[in-house]
Formats: C-alpha cells, sequence, structure tokens
C-alpha cells in the first residue's frame, strides 16, 4: 500500500484532531481579517480566542452561498488582494457571481490535495492524464491540471468538447486516465465504438476520475465495463477550491475527505442541529488550509452521510457516501425529511417499473399525503392481480426507507409527462398553507 | 528603470554569447537523444561535439513544422516521455497535429519568461490581469495563467467568449491589463461604449499585451486610444513553447526576443542564407532553454528584421521589428523576393486609394511582370490628370520598396472581387513555367 503523504494520510484520529485544532485557531484569526467575517464575530461577541477547541466550531454562525453573493466581489478576503493570484467565479446567472480567492500558497496547497487524490486511485507519475473539463473559471479545468502536474503525470490539457479530437488524443497520446463526467463518459465510449474503437482493447485507459454531476452505481459499473477503466467518484465545489476536496480510494466505498483541509460537518438542514452519526444530512465545511479566503461552517447544501468504521486502505480520513442529492430538494413532511433520491432509489430497483415517476403531496381533509405515481415498464403483464402485490411491495419498500406510507398508483408507459431536456419534474407540492 | 532580472536581461553581448553557446551545447547533447535529431545528425556526419562555437549552429540543418508532422507524436522527445507533464498539441486540421513536450522544469522556465515580459511592460503584483485566451491546447491560455501568477498578479482566468462577462469581470474585479487579440480588443471597446461605459473613465485598465493576430501601427494605436490603456504586441508559438518569446518594452519599437532562450536567425527563405543585418527574412529559432523537446534551427515561416543599435531601455537582448507576415506568402520576381505586405504598406499610405488591391504576376514575351490594380476610394475625383498624377506617385513610391517597376491600374470602387470572410486572395500568378 503506496500513500503520496503517508504521515498526514494515515494519521490517528488524536494527531488528525490536534492538527485541525491548529488550523482551525490559524484560519479565525485570519479570517477575522475579512469584512465579512469581522463583523459575524462581532455581532455574535465572538473572538478568535472564542475557539479553543474543534467543539467551539459550533458557536461560529454558517456561511452561505448568499453571504459570498452579498460581498462580491472581495467582502470575503482575509489577505490584501494583492497577495492574491488567482480569482476563480461562478457564472452568476442569477444574481451575482460568487467568486473564490487564492493566495500562491493556496493553489500550492490545491494541487497537492489534487496529486494526493490521483495517486490515490493509483495514478503515477508515468500515466498520461487527459483532462476533458472546460478550464479557465471553470475548476475542473486548472484545478486538475496543476494537480496532475504536480503528480508528474504527462497531462493533456484537451478541455471540453470534440468528441473526435479526445478520441484521437487518447489513441495516439496513450492516454491512461480521463477526468470526465459520467454521462460524457457514455457518451465518449459509444462514439469509439461508432467509429470501431474498443477502448478496452484499443486504448491504454486503465482509470477515469468522475464527478461534478450525480450518478449512480449503476452508472459508475457501465462506464468501467464500457471503457474497461475503474472509476473513481470524486467531489469538489469551486467554494472548497475545486475538485479534491473527497475522493474515492481503491476500495470504491466512499470518499475520503480530507480532514487535515477541511473540517466536515453533516447538519439537519432544517433544524441546523447536528444529525446521528451515520444519517443523510448536509455538508457542512470550513476551510483549515487556506489563507486568501476562510470559508468557516459554509453550507455545502449537498446531501451526504458518513460511512462509519474504518477503511481497509489504511486511510484515516472519514469517509463520505454517494451524494444523495441538494437540500433544496428536501420535502418536509410530517415533521419527517424526505429526500426524492431516496424514492428514486427504491424504484430503481424494481425491474417491473420504468424511469418515470412523480410525487404529490397534498393535503387530504385535515392531513398532508403523498402520492406516488410510477410507470410501469414495457415488460411487465397486467395481470390485476400481480399489479397489486407490486404495489404493495413498493409501498412496503418506501415506508421501510422514508418511515412513512405514501400512497402508490402503478400507471402505463407513458402516463406521465415525459422529462423534456433539463431536470425533470419529479416532485408537485399541492399543500394548502393554512 | 527596473528589471525582472536584471543580470540576464542587461547582460553584455560577450557574456551573452558565452551562455548561449554553454545552452546550446548541453541542447545539443540532449536533442540527440531524440529519434528524429539522432537520425539528423548521423546523416549529416554530426556529433554533439561538432557543436564548439555559436556559429557551428549552421552546421546543423534546419527543423521544419513538416518534421514535427512526420514525427507525431513522441519522434522529437530528448527525454524520456514519463518525464514530461504536458502536451500541448496543435488542431492538426490538415495531417496530424504537431506537439510540443514539456518536463516540469520547461513549464518552470516559461512561466519565468512570460513574467520578465510582463515586468518588462510595468505590471507587477498589484496588477489585475485578466486573460481572454482560450485555455486548454491553446498556449496564450495556460502559458499566460502560469506566468501571471509567477509575477504574483491577480489572475482572471477568463478565457475566450461572452464580452458582456468579459466586462463584468474588468469593472467588477478592477482589472488593469488583459491578454487579447487585437481584434477583439477593439469589438471588447465597442460593446463597452455601447453598454455606456468608458472604459477610459469607469476601468482600472492601463495596459493590454496584444498578439496572435497580425495588426498594424494603425491598429495598436487605435486600441490605445478606445481603452485608454497602452498596447505591448508579443510574439509567441506553440513550438517554442508559446507566449513570451518576443515581447515589446515600453519603448513599443521592437520586441526583445529573449537570447537566454532561443537563439533567433534570420535568413533568406529561397537561398536559406542569414539576409544581411536589419534586412526582412525569415525568423529561425534554437531552443537553448528546454529540455524535453528542444528544436534546433527551426523555421518559423515568420517574416521580420532585427532592429539594429541599442534600446534605450537597457536590454541588451535583440530587437525584431513587427512581424509582416509568412514567409510562404512572399513572391519572387527577377530574383527579387518581394512580400505582398510591402506593397499594402505603401498603397495604405494613399488617401486616394480604397483597401482592396489585387497582384497579378504573368508573363509577358519573355518577362515576368508585375500588375498591380487598386481601387480608387469614394473621395477620389474622377479627373483624368490627376488620376495619372495618382499612378505615376504609387509607382513611383513601389518602386523605391520593390526595387523594380510594377504596373499600376487605379480602377473604380468595386471592380475588384471583395474579399469574403477569411484571407482575401491578393495574389494571382499566372506565370507560364517553361
Amino acid at each position: 500500500m503506496e500513500y503520496w503523504q503517508k504521515d498526514i494520510e494515515t494519521m490517528g484520529r488524536e494527531q488528525l484532531q490536534e492538527l485541525q485544532l491548529k488550523r482551525l485557531k490559524e484560519t479565525v484569526k485570519l479570517a477575522v481579517n475579512s469584512p465579512f467575517y469581522k463583523e459575524v464575530f462581532e455581532k455574535n461577541g465572538l473572538t478568535p480566542d472564542s475557539i479553543q477547541t474543534l467543539d467551539d466550531l459550533q458557536k461560529i454562525p454558517f456561511t452561505t452561498k448568499n453571504d459570498l453573493r452579498t460581498h462580491y466581489p472581495f467582502g470575503m478576503a482575509a489577505i490584501p488582494i494583492q497577495k492574491c493570484v488567482r480569482i476563480h467565479s461562478s457564472s452568476g446567472t442569477t444574481g451575482n457571481p460568487t467568486v473564490v480567492l487564492h493566495s500562491a500558497r493556496d493553489l500550492d496547497q490545491w494541487a497537492n490535495q489534487v496529486a494526493r487524490c490521483m495517486y490515490m486511485v493509483g495514478l503515477r507519475d508515468t500515466d498520461v492524464f487527459q483532462n476533458t473539463s472546460g478550464y479557465g473559471m471553470f475548476t475542473g479545468g486548472l484545478g486538475f491540471q496543476y494537480g496532475a502536474e504536480r503528480l508528474g503525470a504527462l497531462t493533456v490539457p484537451a478541455a471540453a468538447g470534440n468528441t473526435k479530437r479526445q478520441i484521437k488524443f487518447i489513441t495516439d497520446f496513450g492516454t491512461t486516465c480521463l477526468h470526465i463526467i459520467p454521462s460524457y463518459a457514455t457518451r465518449l465510449a459509444e462514439v469509439m465504438y461508432e467509429m470501431g474503437i474498443d477502448p478496452r482493447r484499443d486504448t491504454k485507459l486503465h482509470t477515469v476520475c468522475i464527478g461534478a454531476e450525480p450518478h449512480s452505481e449503476e452508472q459508475r459499473k457501465r462506464i468501467e465495463q464500457l471503457l474497461g477503466v475503474k472509476a473513481y467518484n470524486c467531489f469538489g465545489m469551486s467554494e472548497m477550491n475545486g475538485p479534491g476536496v473527497a475522493f474515492e480510494c481503491p476500495e470504491q466505498n466512499g470518499l475520503h475527505i480530507w480532514e487535515d483541509y477541511v473540517i466536515p460537518e453533516i447538519i439537519n438542514p432544517t433544524t441546523l442541529e447536528p444529525v446521528p452519526e451515520g444519517e443523510i444530512g448536509e455538508l457542512v465545511l470550513t476551510t483549515i488550509n487556506r489563507e486568501a479566503m476562510p470559508l468557516l461552517r459554509y453550507r455545502t447544501r449537498d446531501l451526504t452521510r458518513f460511512i462509519p468504521g474504518e477503511c481497509p486502505c489504511g486511510r484515516t480520513h472519514r469517509r463520505l457516501a454517494r451524494f444523495v442529492g441538494r437540500s433544496d430538494d428536501m420535502i418536509i413532511l410530517k415533521g419527517v425529511n424526505i429526500f426524492p433520491i431516496q424514492i428514486e432509489k427504491i424504484l430503481m430497483n424494481f425491474k417491473e417499473l420504468g424511469s418515470n415517476y412523480l410525487i404529490t403531496i397534498e393535503t387530504v381533509g385535515y392531513n398532508d399525503e403523498m402520492l406516488i405515481e410510477v410507470e410501469l415498464s414495457d415488460l411487465f403483464t397486467d395481470d390485476y392481480s400481480a399489479l397489486e402485490r407490486l404495489a404493495k411491495e413498493v409501498t412496503r419498500q418506501l415506508k421501510d426507507e422514508l418511515l412513512l406510507t405514501p400512497r402508490v398508483r402503478l400507471v402505463g408507459k407513458g402516463s406521465l409527462p415525459a422529462p423534456e431536456g433539463g431536470k425533470a419534474v419529479r416532485v408537485k407540492d399541492l399543500r394548502k398553507l393554512c
């Protein structure tokens, strides 16, 4: 077993927490130099000295994307702008964009973070790494570029688009690893087969890093099979630098989140309290290895849970489960938090069911009820008693998952509005507000 | 006067040549590790020891773009591919692309080269540098990104396109410098004025680096006036890393070519002999500060001349004049080398003439003759004697420039085929091959 930074990656919990506390204290001292955190600390009667233990982190209010927007462009900067060397900015299609600032040290540490992830999945300086991300402002471009160069791989900065050219690079340069979004990985494989190129036979590809798009275990398996590779899930977001925040190890069972870079919390997005260990909630991150723009208790809106127990790979940094959606998608019904992805997961288990479904929340008498309509697949019978048995089994499994009993209605293929481009509308909330 | 690397930038000629010879010898020793140069040296009875003086460089045959194509992808590599960390590749729209390989050391030196250029035109770590180049394979993106970060400027990796967003970044981030192609600089300024933004009043822009596209002194002046900036001409090509090969200093009179990175020669593209000092010819470059893929006597096809004399800025590295075209455009007539740009330059001096012209070379009897047809501008008279006087004066000035006498025919506006998109056809060669 080999590590990029063995001492840090396999550090005991106690020592890791000492490191976190040391870095947290430094981070807080820096953060209060920014106009934003200066005000937050003053308003809440806090000073850097208020943070003496890791638990003291809880004293600090959450930071949200909206805080970044309202303090655009430089209100979160903790060091003079002249000491920053890079800006990454979101597109800002609605309202002000969000901006993240980096010092030269920040970029250096980020490159190390990405190199550590790549090394973890077996990549070495002998690999040829092709990055199909957009470059420029999108952090998947420069983030992986710097990380892969740090690793010493031969980088092919292909950037996004032009599938034929991507394939020419893969075959001509002997590309062994791609960074690619999952839907494009499938597309790329399809085009290769159409061109008579079998990626398993005709290329040197052995690894792909997939991210930036939610995807299922089935999709990963399909990508692995089509391309003849191992596919590793990666998590990043521009507010936390970009790629490299958390990454799967060869076990492919959860993403190690680098706890020397961030302190992760998982909270109930309604009560804002920590969820019990192992339960799903919103990921909250505090940067502890960044100087230009520290973020304290940043609400990522991304939903996941900690995977309990030790990882056989020997790394001690905690693992996040596959992300299940965004907290903005959460439905609260009878005091229970429900995410559409939980329902989808159950429905997808039944081969008798198609992939189109609709969740309707409505007020019936004095009660709020959930109705789940789901299309049958092509294959299924119209035998009434078989349908009834199926509906019962689906309901039972949903009840186990959601802890409440939805009404389930099986409908014929094509009965529900078909998803057209972009995001399908899966939830209709028709509750009466009293 | 301040320099990025004073010792090197102001180095005396003798010392600079010593450095060049030392680096040339190292480069040749490396180069023969590549399959391509190994063969070139063997075929020509050369060994690295054949190079004992700078003049010995002449013993080595030229390298052409075609050599790069036929040794695609890795036949020019002088170190093991595993020691390379980046590939830049041309688009290869016709035939194989050309590939340039870089080691970590090469990228480090390239970043230094670009930082030196930026520092020369007055940029400092307090500047905000917005790069409007495409990123990925195009070297103007990553080349300037690494250089500007090395300088310590705050970089805005805007990448190409989306003019409104470029303008938002310029105003919101206080951008002081742009890297931009000349035609887009004009376009950007126009859009700003349309939006009611006066870049001279409403932005902090003070400098733009323009390159990658031929442009005239008038265009530079127009960009400077529209944006309220100083505009500096920069020269680069992917075969020589990318941006940073040569760059104007604040004198704006020629581009210093960094002679600790390359050895420049200017040759007659027909005879392949050096042109007399100060005459126009094809630029030939030998890399002397690159390890992954050295290029010896690489024919750039770009036409320029050395500007004689010392530069008031104190830098001792020779200056190249504004590039006047590509050697592929050269016309040879009666043993004289003529470039269409020479003719255009003369014609543009006459406000009585329009911008559309056509050069025809034809065999008349036993002689090859040049006919230049040029449209009159809107403004001009149809008074025959005035026309005759004009034609005579145009002919006289052309004769002075070209050292042969062309026939000149003034034609009405709209008589010549209008240039449609892309490159106008300016030269028709109708000579009979005997």
